[in-house]
């Protein structure tokens, strides 16, 4: 599970998260509940922005982290799919 | 009831508790109203975040915990399930 | 109509209230209006929390308090029903 | 038309209300539009609140105050009827 | 077109304005559009309040102004029917 | 494309704005696009107010601007249609 | 993808993007998902605002942007189409 290196800079407090394969299982043994078996909700981080004005972003390239099931707006990049949203959306790092 | 020891560090204000059996009753007497049976609204602390700025959170691991009906996001982390939420969404430590 | 003791501290700016009967008439001759006999809007505060940040709770236990009908969440301890609101939903102390 | 006077104390910035008959006149000839004759607009100022950090309730006991026709919550107190409101549903003093 | 006298103090950033009658014309030269003539949208203040703090209220007895359709609440003193909004539901002074 | 001079002050920060006919083209080339024909999407600004504290007002009388098309209020002097609007309605200066 | 010298000016914190054509891919290796082929969600910023109070807007004429498939606002100059947003509106520059 190594983090991709892109060439992308989210804006602002957005964060890039490559989403794990939806059957992955962690070392903390944590898995994904039945109900959000189609749409993981855990992933990796690959890029964060600068973070608001006084207000740094917290995780880091390389985190993984929890997800809200509808968080972030779905790109494309090399035939993969990442999901950038705020860093508001994410929960935890796992 | 002790708090499990978990491998994940929830962002800022965020909690995680683990919901307590619905059918349990705590030594101060507490029980769960009957509308609310089937999802209980008590919990443990077992991780808490680092607060927001100049708003460090309140509860800690171990603290039981009332928080609304409809509150926090499912997670399941080595068979067990969890609620992940904001620590407005609790409403008092018993 | 005296406060119950409480093993229960709310959080933050919320307040612990022991509804009173429907029909009851304070010695101010306080009344409940016809169309809110089902559900009481006078009750005893029973706990409160801290307050806010510079924003300390103004009710105590043992203030009795008129709040909005639909106020609060029911909770149940001992057997008995309490409501846990926010200072707020407090209109005022009679 | 004379305040009463209440053992009431509202809290922060909110006003307890005697709504004034609806067909009366003041001295200063204020009548009540048709579309508002069953549920008078104007009323005396029976107890004010405090008011919130800083701002201080302007309005005061015995003041006759026009407000929005749905503005506050109906109580009863010794058989008459009141309105609760927060000083900014107030319009005018009349 | 002369402002009337009133004995009423609008509350904090409450302006009280007589409608024009709908057919008038100004000296501008202003005329109501068709789609708004059965309620005009141009009147004459005739009481303003004190503003709020460190904001002064801009517009004073006298003045002729322009507002939305449906600005405000209708109140009627001494048989006129007069219109009470805040300040900042006011357009323009012409 | 002169900007008319008007005898009416906007209040704060409101534009008034002498919408474009619809078919024309401005020098730069702009033309509104086919979905927008009915309502113009550009203008002129003939009168801008003096802007809220501390955020004078950016455009100026003859400023010709591009807004969003439900942007502002109609309102109608000499015989011409205007729009008063807010400046965050204006998007661009063209 | 060169940007295109507009002589536009958008105000505050908007920016003007010209939307890349839906089949393009960028050294990168970015490809828009399938589901946004109708209406691009990548495209180069044409013109920015100076940004509001204290918040000068971070992307510059000539960056390549992602922005939400809603973003913005279509205008059409020289028989271009543009999109004029909030800078709020980007999502990461790539």
């Amino acid at each position: 599970m190594m983090a991709d290196k892109l060439n992308v800079t989210p804006l602002h407090d957005r964060v890039i998260v490559k989403p794990a394969p939806a059957e992955e299982k962690t070392s903390s043994g944590l898995i994904i509940p039945d109900t959000a078996k189609e749409k993981p909700q855990r992933g990796t981080v690959v890029a964060a922005g600068p973070g608001k004005k006084d207000e740094p972003v917290t995780v880091k390239e390389g985190d993984t982290v929890l997800y809200g099931k509808y968080a972030g707006t779905e790109i494309q990049i090399d035939g993969n799919d990442y999901l950038i949203m705020r860093e508001s959306d994410i929960l935890a790092i796992v």
